[in-house]
């Protein structure tokens, strides 16, 4: 058994790890903490979680959490996240975490501290690091001491294009991600801009060229293309609750069909037990994959232009975060990856 | 022209004013006033009201609010509106208002003190308060001064059951009335327990016993049947913008079929612009009043139970509040009722 | 293992019991039937349901079921639905049979008659059937050869009502149920009045005074009070995809307090795994129950008019039809209630 | 007063129309036509009508209407429109003709028939017709005959980019239109796809290279660069009623900056009444345009990348097709563009 502890167990992704870990064969919950609730009953806040009843928030307790756990989930805001992971591992140097914030997701602590406007409180540690992304760097995630869980746009985006990068199909200078995310992409939020009445029958694109998950897409795109790019994101909001889809576009190399599109996507996601490539033309929707850790991926080309326009859909909040977490616990513990997130989406 | 003025134009039911008013035809803005955004741009806050390009939010400023306005709109939280409807009266004896709030809706002041638990202010002024009701008090809403526009709930619930008590067609101790509102009945709030993900795709019934309309339903109903009753009174929370739908049950007095049911509303009803009653069996849906100063209404008996069910819908930011206190100005000042009203529901 | 065939799995239900079924430890599938849809990929109308790539929908072909299945789950509609189950227990009288039309509910085969307006192909059938309400009939249940599994709207109910009916704390001819239902309770429907552009944001009331569930709750909760009774009952239409809401009112007896409510509940209801009675006054929500086969129920009463109010919530497709089917047939094969139902809500 | 019939009174655009038009000052009704409806009452379709009380929807009486209107509207299938009114000009040679459906938008009769799959009935006639884009085509259509009345993609889309290729700001062989629509713009449907339960909380991409109004915004897209141009065009569908935002992606030419833009946008747009440009880096949301016929773009550049990046919003059965409709009429008979279409969204 895996003794887990959670800190920040309130928000809508420390929500999804108690649904996920409570089905979980082989974790023990040792320490759910939010700092905010301490001392709460669990089932007050989330009536729907019967199988937590009799247990409270619990305050944040380092030491007990740091001696206790074999794994912690830091689902913390950005620029908390890294003091706390670092004293952690401080009081306990054996402790695995998995950090679902963006404080371990950057090879270069310059990027990161440019795009969260903040200082890393260890760059030691973010070194150590590893980009959670079982796709693509499960061996890494195998040994890692600190996982930084990537973000809900990047994990959709990147997978998407990763085969089609490494095998120098499309242009890298030409990539445009144009992502649409459910309303729990900005968390558990007392704010008129995510109440009903605001978001119900609207939709909006925001934070046009400034969106904070580039640099992390480039970072990683950049990486499978064997080239520094640089891309255009931009980020709508979809009177939804949960899921991401992102319509991707770029433009062929010279020479690629299809044939050689859904052979690039087999070489690398074959036997990958979460992702789903769909026939040349068929689009996914996002409620094929709501609820679940799945990602699917549909392509077009588009012959009179030369492009290829690409489809992938996540739920952001399972493969967009708590369930990719879980993925990454699994093969840290070498259990199986798919265990606790068998998940059939729920279609209606 | 008429001089009006709003105070706390910066919430759904000042915003409905706004929309509405903009298009009278004999009203002129003096005040637009929200405390809380001062000096702000009213177009930076809803970008749709281009009409009001280049004006900013007003501070409250009474004197001149008093002095330069013929009518003033108060949209204030309850409680609040009493003391300043008061200094406003004082300031100009001539002024007229239409206050939104409950703090003017109730003829015995400790029913209102005890319903809201606040000291009224000015009981002396509530004495000279119209209930602005115009289907019921067309003639003394004409020569008032100081109208309380009654609430959203109790507007749906009082005419829905009127005319029906009015002729003692029914058992008024045997009224239940299960209603269901749109979120914009909460007014505009940053409260999670409003945001969209709480929100979406749940329903749920809350104030189960203990709703502050219940009182002022009673208060009415009570005049209507020419004696005090209690009644049972379950608001629900629909994820809708806007609407109310209440559904009514009360037990047939002997020998009352259809025809003296629809003779009941045609007597109280023939000629009110804004009532439409339908024929028997015949539900309406919200859709149909939505952004309409309409209420529709439609009845069924039980045979086997000896029941009258009715059914009631409005839009509760309209006919529930802003719209109908419109239709109480134009009453006041003698215009047609319908000036400014005359709305067609965007059924999709 | 447990042979399992599905006969009508194109429509909602149908899809609930392949989500459902897929992940049950104990159930082989033999037949996936569609007529509509025969030799048709299941994943090319559920892409969603990978698990089932390569298979098709078969064709209906009553021998190969009889011959090869333990049980069959029939999705069928009424009147059509008694007639292959006749033909299905003629050809295997081994055959256990859950069958979630209206054709095996009813005791009195003239009530289902002129409820349904149709003959009934198998009266004798029918008598020998178990209704399949695990919390109230599971000795019966488990020896049943014929499952008559309840309406949506009736469990939830007629579950709110059961123990204070049996106990005799309200009086029975006071019964009043308010219900509201998600729009897949209507099935999968190609009809304009249940496009998105016509349901959503809007509410409404339908079959008031007819809905054919009232005949199927009276019969349980007239044998719940002991004496024949009528009561109300008004579906609505919520604009959200699954979840049912009923608002039940009802008279008290003499001098039932709360303690008298929570007792009955915990009478019959104690040990029940899915069954949830909250403390008095708090109300269950559809989203604590959506995704699960759980019922909640939460009462308050109000003293100034001596009425109980029950909310119970439930998910129409599964515990309302399918999850309450395999409950149905886990207890039919001695199985534990719990297996392959053990899910959690998705709150968000 | 214009007489004024419309031919396919039925969907969604014909009750936008009916809506409109009964506002409208100067409109008086002949025919209200729906053949698959002829004899019902209006009111039992469209309870909301309340205005139409007492009318019935008219047979198709080619001769009556031909001789009794002034102007029709044709809201009927592509394909089927042209015949008709082909047929109604010869009756009428004065008539004036806004059809809302593709038969009149091409310049080339190939493009539609290649587009359409039909073979044009009238091709001289398409000749003579007018696209009824008002801002771009107002002196036309003041003299037209028979008006094409755009598509709501196309509109968008169109009125999004005119200025900025006009001035020759970007490469035009660089053009990717990412759009989203809400569900009403695929028409009245009876069809499982447009379900409330398959529609809603899902998002997905559809005709994904394919869609037809492709062609008809490079059609008028061209004209404005001056050169044949092709663009990438993806469609996609939002769980809302209505509404249209379209996500332009586009290369700047060298040296062009903000200010360069917003004079572009000013040259063509000043003093167009329903079309609203922000300021730089300012994106329009639907909800700002929803049940309105205004047009707001909002622009933001990518200097890292050089790319233009613009959103453009409009009400899809507004602007994008009755309320254009209307506008086009008002121009044909000399009103004031805004006659009947002052409306103010209802931003909740």
């Amino acid at each position: 058994m895996i003794n887990a502890s959670i800190i920040g167990a309130n928000g809508y992704t420390g929500l999804e790890l108690l649904k996920i870990l409570s089905l979980h064969k082989y974790v023990n919950f040792k320490h759910i903490v939010s700092k905010s609730n301490a001392g709460t009953k669990i089932c007050d806040m989330y009536p729907q979680l019967q199988m937590y009843k009799g247990k409270n928030f619990d305050d944040l307790n380092l030491g007990e959490i740091a001696k206790e756990s074999d794994i912690v989930f830091a689902a913390l805001p950005n620029g908390v996240s890294a003091g706390i992971c670092e004293e952690l591992i401080k009081l306990n140097g054996n402790l695995k975490i998995i950090d679902l914030s963006a404080d371990f997701r950057y090879n270069d602590v310059n990027v990161y501290e440019k795009t969260y406007s903040v200082t890393h409180s260890c760059p030691e540690l973010l070194k150590t690091a590893v980009y959670g992304l079982p796709e693509i760097y499960f061996d890494k995630i195998k040994n890692a001491k600190i996982i930084g869980n990537p973000g809900c746009y990047t994990t959709c985006s990147i997978l998407s294009l990763y085969p089609i990068l490494k095998e120098k199909l499309v242009n890298p200078d030409t990539i445009i991600i144009d992502a649409k995310s459910g309303v729990s992409g900005a968390g558990k939020k007392a704010e008129t801009d995510y109440s009903f009445c605001e978001v119900n029958e609207n939709f909006c694109a925001y934070g046009v060229t400034t969106h904070r998950h580039t640099s992390e897409i480039e970072q990683e795109l950049s990486l499978a293309a064997g080239k520094k790019l640089n891309l255009c994101f931009t980020p709508h909001l979809l009177p939804i609750q949960r899921g991401i889809l992102a319509t991707i576009y770029c433009d062929l190399q010279k020479d690629v069909n299809a044939q050689k599109i859904v052979s690039a996507y087999q070489k690398y996601y074959k036997g990958k037990p979460f992702v789903f490539v769909n026939d040349i033309g068929v689009m996914p929707q996002i409620k094929e994959v709501k609820n679940t850790n799945n990602l699917k991926i549909g392509c077009q080309i588009d012959y009179r232009l030369n492009k290829l326009i690409i489809v992938g859909v996540i739920d952001n909040l399972i493969k967009g975060a708590s369930g990719q977490a879980v993925q990454n616990m699994n093969i840290m513990f070498n259990i199986p990856q798919t265990e606790g997130l068998n998940f059939i989406s729920n279609y209606i």
